[in-house]
């Protein structure tokens, strides 16, 4: 029996609508004023990494996180196509053949599959540095203050310290560069590089949103705070699904983590230890905004619905 | 004989000297407070594409430019390295395989070589991200006005409507997407697509200085004007020297531009016509500062050394 959608899920849908027009108006073939010219191909290519696709999780986490501080609009909708983009350019390039080497993505070939190499760097590189454009114009927030806010979170999240830098402590954890194969990290390790490469930017979305909202410093961390368990939770939930889901709900291959050697918390606690170590990161994720009103529910269903995600 | 350095060349190594001691301190193996870790994999290939070599013209072109407007120190050089780090970026990726596939670069292997395709690919990401991070920081400019506007500005150089367009459109006119090879481009059309591939950032170079020094928005327009002129000799001069030079001389292959049907102005123009647009165009950089005094005469000569230079 199909169940009818939860108040939770019609919002997720209403935001994820709103967030693909605006990456479709961001993403327009056409040059804006004062540009030379959007090339035709990496613009397709930008656009296939990008539409259609994903459950839009960052972008949701912004936008309701400026709601609960009483911003929306245009400005935080543009800031919420930012943070997506980073993660679909990370998408990209972690699929990559020297990277991940997987071939499909969201049910449809990887974009170096369905493009060329070269077309997969190159859409990356212009997402990453798009998302910054984006963030950087004042169309996003009339306050440079709160625009150089956002650009150094989102810098920090996505680079040496964060995204790009866990994915090289991933690639090592594979044992690439050992000639004895996987490295054995440890849990902290393992959480270290969770944080890192998938938490770094999950965590900077609510944090995000309070900036755009106008949060008091104080606001700001509890999102963070937040976001950090939430991040956490939802990288425990993928190290199960990859174990326990199939490929067809994924829309991408599954038990590759184990078949590569990858470092997991379901290898390094035990896949019981390990869901009951999601259950308890959502709840810590609900815990941290106890001091919010019914104001931040969606906000805590989107914890509750990181951690039960089915695919 | 061998001839004593000029005025210019000795400022130039003293410029490139402060620019190297800084990218040093920024590439830290040592994580900054509040940072994860830096994974010392990819800092040594960060490290690799970055530090020991290179004319720093970007980096110089700024802080000659901030230095026209009574701007120095720190910040100024912060941001400097901002840009020679995207530079960097764009050199690792563009020397992949799957993009230009060379194996040289700066006299030494390019970086996919030193280390491997995965290591280039990420440390071109980090540096990217990073360019972007150093620009956000308050340390680079006490004013958030002004470090939008940096960042808005490296965003719109660098990304889908300068470099990453740029080396997209210069991809297609290589012809690996036709089947009857390389595009015959038409002299606009290799103008534009140089204007994005490396116009983009030089020009960018003395403009951020502008902005640095807090110049008014005419001045801002001049320095702009300068660039591009100067960024446009510089390509030309490329050109040239690919056909000239011998690789000794460049640190990396030569001719290639011709061997692969890449679009030059050389190719649309012939040698002869190709050297006189050369120095018609630092000329021009030159002419679009004649209302600045004697101050301005070092980037009057960095318009000449672009043209001229042997390597």
């Amino acid at each position: 029996m199909v169940q009818p959608p939860s108040a939770f899920e019609v919002r997720l849908g209403a935001d994820a609508e709103a967030i693909e027009r605006m990456l479709e108006t961001l993403l327009d073939p056409a040059p804006r004023p004062g540009e030379i010219a959007r090339p035709r191909r990496l613009m397709e290519a930008m656009r296939y990494a990008t539409l259609g696709g994903g459950k839009r999780l960052r972008p949701f986490l912004l936008v309701e996180s400026a709601r609960l501080f009483g911003a929306a609009g245009e400005g935080v909708l543009r800031a919420a196509c930012a943070l997506e983009m980073v993660h679909c350019y990370s998408l990209a390039h972690d699929d990559l053949p020297a990277m991940d080497d997987d071939a499909m993505r969201r049910g449809r070939p990887a974009l170096h599959r369905a493009f060329d190499e070269a077309a997969a760097i190159l859409a990356g590189d212009a997402l990453l540095t798009y998302a910054f454009d984006v963030l950087a114009d004042d169309a996003t927030h009339p306050d440079p203050g709160a625009r150089a806010a956002l650009l150094l979170g989102l810098a920090r999240a996505a680079g040496l310290g964060g995204m790009a830098g866990g994915q090289m402590l991933d690639l090592e954890a594979e044992g690439r560069y050992e000639a004895a194969g996987p490295l054995a990290l440890d849990e902290p390790a393992v959480r270290r590089l969770q944080a890192m490469k998938t938490g770094a930017l999950l965590s900077f979305a609510p944090e995000a949103g309070a900036i755009l909202g106008g949060a008091s410093a104080e606001d700001r961390a509890t999102l963070l705070s937040y976001g950090k368990a939430l991040g956490a939770a939802f990288q425990v939930a993928d190290d199960i699904l990859d174990v326990e889901a199939s490929a067809d709900a994924l829309g991408k291959a599954t038990g590759k983590d184990a078949a590569r050697g990858k470092a997991t918390l379901v290898g390094v606690l035990g896949l019981d230890e390990a869901k009951a170590e999601r259950d308890r990161l959502a709840h810590a994720a609900v815990m941290a905004l106890a001091g919010f009103g019914p104001e931040a529910d969606t906000l805590r269903e989107a914890a509750r619905f990181t951690a039960e995600r089915r695919s």
